[in-house]
């Protein structure tokens, strides 16, 4: 048996980037009392969703990794706890910019995985900010389990996590910021959960997600922005089991710590018991990948 | 707007091909009298599931497409009800013998797809039986909409829903025979469903399952057959619209056609303006094709 106790982080973002890593660390210290092993917090909770306007000086929130304050302070959080913990960031590399993951194990960063799906709309304009991921999908074999983790948007495509599932991923995280839709005029929930329900019944993977959650608005006569904003994060953060059932789920508005014990060792002998991964036919799949 | 109404029937096999046969032109005519004009029955419901057993007489229940009896039938019937019928069938080309759909349409055959996965357990015996399939995955633009169909295993794979989605497919059709696990003692309806809904909300292309439903039997007195084997076909039968959520689902043992209406124009504009195919990075899905 190798158990593992695992931990989604609901949270909203207040106005300072130092408030948002307090917040974030109390958050996560409190999992970790609660024995998760593995905690996940929202996509870019170091600041307001700041992709609902473009503004150039917003590029200088990013940074090269070792100089992000989240992985920064977090490493030591991780040593000092003795846990795996993502940290969603913005990063610079030289001149390009992507929206990125560490991942921070026990006071070691294993290494960087950057988006790979950029989306685009009124509200949530991230091909301003971030250049498609050019790591490719990855994943990290912790001290707790082998984890694949894609970045919110990756999330509706199950080419990342077949393709985790495939590289050996035991657990998929996603942080994510999602909300309403202004223009769609559609609330995603249900579809967005549904989704990743899918991924993890599809590859027998649990899936776990971590949503933020608040009314985030921006106003055209501040800081030359150019429309008026408004995005409600809907929250709704959960954690799978392997066949896709949502075991523990958060409500709309709520700032928690959601928990799930998963067993690695049984996961993985009913995903061989199931026999898809046998049953591939690779050579049929071309379409996908050209 | 492209209006059409789709159904999915879930029946139970009798003992006999004619009676199933009967049994399936009166469900179809009643879909068809309810407005349906694309109609989906159950995977190979001409006979019993004979997969429980590996018996080698009954490789003569396979013939060529236009010489099984359900495809000779329901030619004339899809032409007199201007309907579109996939007809799963058991297939010999020549000395190959496949999983197969027909796709009939206003009393013409589109063609045939063939099977891709094909699972294999102490109780769903298919690879005793069926060739994995040789056609790759297929859409089919049909009278009333371009429609994909899977049959049954393929319905796991989020390979077969994305191809078939990245082909053009309106509608996602999945024949199914599907109920207990005696050996791995699970219900797996849930899972099942789930997978699928996880297709349709990924794709944003409705999902269609029509299961059969039933006990079946076979002992080891019988028939030379090696092992006690029964299974309870579990129905579940549904249709999703194309966020996957179940918009009609059908119960563990009744005998129902469920229909619903699509408006496939409404759908392709969600679709589109949704991003996830604009967003779509094939040269990092290598390993999904390898």
């Amino acid at each position: 048996m190798r158990k593992v106790t695992v931990a989604a982080i609901q949270m909203s973002v207040p106005e300072t980037r130092e408030q948002a890593l307090d917040k974030a660390e109390a958050l996560v210290r409190k999992a970790a009392a609660e024995g998760a092993k593995i905690i996940l917090l929202p996509e870019l909770f170091e600041t307001k969703y700041f992709c609902q306007e473009r503004r150039y000086d917003y590029y200088d929130l990013a940074t090269p990794v070792l100089e992000n304050p989240a992985v920064k302070r977090f490493l030591a959080v991780s040593e000092e706890l003795s846990a795996v913990i993502p940290i969603s960031f913005y990063e610079r590399d030289v001149n390009v910019l992507y929206n990125s993951i560490a991942v921070l194990d026990c006071g070691k960063m294993l290494g960087v995985y950057r988006k790979t799906h950029i989306p685009d709309d009124h509200f949530y304009q991230e091909k301003f900010y971030f250049t498609p991921g050019n790591t490719g999908f990855k994943v990290w074999n912790t001290s707790c389990g082998t984890i694949g983790v894609g970045i919110c948007w990756d999330q509706w495509f199950p080419e990342t996590a077949r393709s985790m599932a495939l590289m050996g991923a035991e657990l998929l995280l996603y942080p994510t910021a999602i909300g309403s839709e202004p223009i769609l005029d559609c609330n995603s929930k249900g579809h967005w959960q549904r989704c990743m329900q899918g991924h993890a019944a599809a590859n027998l993977v649990p899936v776990i997600a971590a949503n933020r959650v608040g009314i985030e608005e921006v106003n055209p006569d501040e800081n030359n922005a150019f429309q008026q904003s408004e995005l409600k994060f809907y929250g709704g953060s959960f954690l799978t089991d392997e066949t896709g059932n949502i075991e523990t789920c958060a409500g709309a508005d709520e700032e928690t710590v959601l928990l799930r014990e998963y067993d690695l060792d049984e996961i993985r002998d009913f995903r061989m018991s199931w026999g898809v991964f046998r049953d591939r036919r690779p050579e049929m799949y071309k379409i996908i990948s050209e």
